[in-house]
């Protein structure tokens, strides 16, 4: 495979051996990289989605573990474990990530060997990681053919991983191979990763992208404007069912309508086979304010309820295929069907 | 009928007989009435919606050609309404009203008779918006059980009319008879009328009302916390297509794989039965900023195209029902064999 580098780094090491990451609060106006050196701190940066997306927080979890414990201990690695993993419910590649972590510390002697081998297994889990997004790039090329017109939501791109993506990752293979691709984007409120992220990078790595809001998604698939709607995941149980960014369902609802293909790209990690059904997925609730604030100011008048989950679950039946490192798992799910199939050689 | 005041008036005369709106663009922060004494100043309002709602720019429109002109003559009448047609082409009862305005002018010697008429005129269009909102009040009550849970999309209340709102107006009714009914707003980017103005109105009546993002509206259906989908419409063609705020097909379209009525509430006078379908509506085409920023913060980075339209158009195959002040025309549509009904008495 040839290398294609990510428009953007967004989580890695810095120079001094601490976690780097660029601030995806300040996006697209400013772009300013920090260096984490505490858990605190890093927490808070995965808290605020200073640092985001699945495979991006398991990798920056993985990178503080390595670099920022108050002591090399296992029972520093313990706390500080238990700290991040509080951090977001729903990914879970931030539990997969500090799982890997946790039994190198407790397999290993003391520092400096434990030192050592956090390390290493924090970078292994890295680099693993971009390679991840690579071959799940590959994988998806079986939908971009020249010209499509792709849907996507929220931010699956490289500011969520720590290589090119993964909804996006076919389409960074597509436009390196000199394939026309082009990428609508929900805006994805209330964050806005859509637009502030998505299309930044987008558009840094000159791929056509058009924002449009959440609404407007369906009147462009009844307009035969939509080929394809391609998502990420944050958690994909045993029998196929997806927990996504929330109005990833009402996508998939819309493009099964409109005999549109709705895949989703994730990391082998991002399946959790010991959650049998969508339903024992556990949402995270977000704070009022996120919708209720625009900017300095208050758009819903005060007292009014507000309903915030970041994710929703879209159930097997309404996914066509999901794209992995590993391989297609292709509908009709659930898995158990798939999982054994040998992936396609790359 | 009894009496059912509206929580706000929108739109209306001011003491000095001239045009007196609640400035929208403010709220929820600022109550702030404004009068405006020109046609040029009347038009801004409707452009930037400061008046908006379909009923409502009707009777702004009317009120401005009967109080605003530079000198009461049919000439000056032909001319602000050519004026006012422009500002804003979905809606069809700007038109309408529009129309009801320069048949007064042509038919009639020119001031001082001229002026009493359009006042006159004007005050018709009024009273009448606001009596045809209480009878869509009294003919949506079928779906007004005791405890209903209504999802509706952008703002088609007492904001949007002369009176107690389209869509809103069913439920304002049965709040004043005492059943317990539940809103469920989508905030409906870009422009978040129904995060600043429908929660503001029913939070103002007592009416409880939660706020969702747009994207949140098709997992609570899967949830089985949404009883009916209830919206205005700008625009009805004579095969029953309801062009709506942009938003408004998707929910039609959820709401149908879900099971839940999707039901339409309109004046009579917002049916077009010179457009034959929806494809012959118009969609106004907004600007890329109302996407790009959010308060003063450029949420998109510059030179990434945005699309914007304003409506969607729902085909009628999607309509449960559409609540009109005559009455109510049901499924299957076309209207053809439904417009002869006697409406039901009040």
């Amino acid at each position: 495979m040839e290398q294609i580098e990510p428009p953007v780094r967004a989580v890695g090491w810095s120079p001094a051996g601490t976690l780097r990451i660029l601030d995806q609060r300040l996006l697209p106006g400013r772009e300013l990289e920090r260096d984490l050196g505490t858990i605190d701190e890093v927490a808070d940066a995965i808290r605020t989605l200073a640092v985001r997306g699945a495979p991006a927080i398991g990798v920056a979890a993985a990178i503080a573990l390595a670099s920022a414990l108050p002591e090399v201990t296992r029972h520093a690695v313990e706390a500080a474990a238990a700290l991040l993993r509080a951090t977001r419910p729903t990914a879970v590649n931030l539990g997969w990530a500090i799982d890997r972590m946790l039994a190198v510390a407790r397999a290993l002697p003391p520092a400096p060997s434990l030192d050592a081998a956090l390390r290493a297994e924090a970078e292994r889990i890295r680099a693993e990681d971009e390679a991840m997004c690579r071959r799940i790039g590959e994988h998806g090329q079986e939908w971009m053919r020249d010209g499509v017109r792709v849907l996507t939501h929220c931010n699956a791109g490289a500011l969520a991983t720590a290589g090119i993506g993964t909804a996006l990752a076919p389409l960074y293979v597509a436009h390196a191979r000199g394939r026309r691709v082009e990428v609508l984007a929900d805006e994805t409120r209330p964050l806005l990763q859509g637009a502030r992220l998505t299309a930044w990078e987008l558009q840094r790595a000159g791929i056509p992208v058009t924002v449009l809001t959440d609404g407007m998604a369906a009147s462009l698939m009844a307009a035969g404007r939509v080929d394809l709607v391609l998502v990420g995941a944050d958690r994909i149980a045993a029998n196929g069912d997806v927990a996504n960014k929330i109005g990833s369902y009402g996508l998939a609802v819309l493009a099964r309508h409109h005999g549109i293909p709705f895949v989703v790209a994730a990391p082998w990690s991002t399946v959790d086979l010991a959650t049998a059904t969508g339903a024992a997925i556990e949402i995270e609730q977000r704070g009022a304010d996120e919708v209720a604030l625009v900017g300095d100011r208050r758009v819903v008048a005060a007292g009014v309820a507000i309903h915030n989950p970041a994710f929703d679950v879209t159930p097997h039946a309404l996914v066509s295929a999901i794209v992995t490192d590993r391989g297609v798992l292709r509908a009709p799910f659930p898995f158990v069907a798939n999982v054994s199939l040998v992936p396609p050689p790359i």
